[in-house]
């Protein structure tokens, strides 16, 4: 499959090795088509890898994921095109995180909304499907890491681009992989974020992911 | 240990029944005094067992614990009353849930504000502590219930008073115990639950519990 990715940073370029290593074709979108990073990541992976735009990204993607900071998510989405994503699935693994009063972090929507559904607001014909926010990159692409299966949760409004994110997340690892509903859950989701950051700060981890443990007999 | 609970429900009896067999002193409080389910709860349960009125469980007990429906919690801890509260240690494992709009609920506070928070405003001199709102009764008093050892998490801004909650947990099977921090950690708590409800319907479970998994090789 052809995945573009939005965002040049860590976790896309982590995320993009692997999807090329697990065989898809993946282009790396920075703000300008000369993004350095973008060009260094395609020249050093070679092969499949492409480097360009945002525009580039959601032109060549089948499928494209959504990896920017979150302060930057909408002007990266809207640079990118709705009309480009039309039909398209796109995953949004982002989080709307505020450091503006420092550590450990807020967030700058939720309750009665969320990131995802501004991107799913943004793209309007695009099929938004929020997953992978809550683990870091290194787990995004091996759940395993942890020692155990943590669970996974998705959340969006089209029951195909849902298959096909949970088929991308089963070939990233993911076994236990649970769909919340409509994009709205969103708002369930980026607040684990929260707990996440504080759980590694306490813990000293940034390798951890959430698994709900229960017995048959436990009910 | 002296113990009062508001709340005469299935959690306040069950987490009650569990602290007398602890040796615990507990006193189940409800609205009235004359409550029928804390009168046949104490008859059952004999001994140490008492029952009463919101004003009965914070007199009697050196620990109090907020067990009632979010909706009704404020009016419950009103009417238990602040100066008989004063320089308690109070644990609130209350829930603001909002089922008005059907199933899965929502929250009627959060993100800016969380009823862990409005009970300390409202009990101005105790010392609050949110914990235990992310599990069903059973697994408060029994998580090796769930296959493992889960996590709890707790918050409130007082050392002394989160000392003894740690302590009181522990003799409830928790073994692995994080502080998040100050009260208003209990916006980080509490919209967990919305991710347990809905876990739950789900894998038709009500005897999950939350664990970070990490291996020290997957940081």
């Amino acid at each position: 499959m052809k995945i573009g990715i939005l965002g040049t940073g860590t976790v896309g370029q982590t995320l993009g090795a692997k999807l090329l290593e697990l065989g898809h074709g993946v282009l790396l979108g920075g703000r300008s088509a000369t993004n350095e990073k973008a060009q260094a990541w395609a020249a050093q992976q070679g092969g499949l890898a492409r480097a360009g735009s945002f525009e580039d990204a959601a032109v060549f993607g089948e499928l494209v994921i959504v990896a920017t900071l979150g302060s930057g998510t909408i002007d990266a989405v809207q640079q990118a095109g709705p009309e480009r994503l039309a039909g398209k699935t796109v995953i949004d693994l982002t989080n709307p995180l505020d450091f503006s009063r420092g550590m450990p972090p807020t967030l700058f929507v939720g309750h009665t909304d969320s990131l995802g559904e501004q991107i799913q607001r943004a793209l309007p014909a695009a099929h938004v499907v929020k997953t992978l926010n809550i683990v870091s990159v290194n787990q995004m692409i091996n759940p395993a890491s942890t020692g155990g299966e943590p669970d996974m949760l998705l959340a969006g409004n089209d029951a195909g681009a849902k298959q096909r994110v949970t088929e991308l997340l089963q070939q990233l690892g993911w076994k236990r992989i649970t769909d919340l509903g409509g994009i709205e859950e969103a708002r369930v989701l980026e607040p684990l974020v929260l707990l996440w950051v504080r759980y590694g700060l306490k813990h000293n981890t940034w390798g951890h992911a959430l698994q709900y443990m229960y017995s048959p007999a436990g009910a």
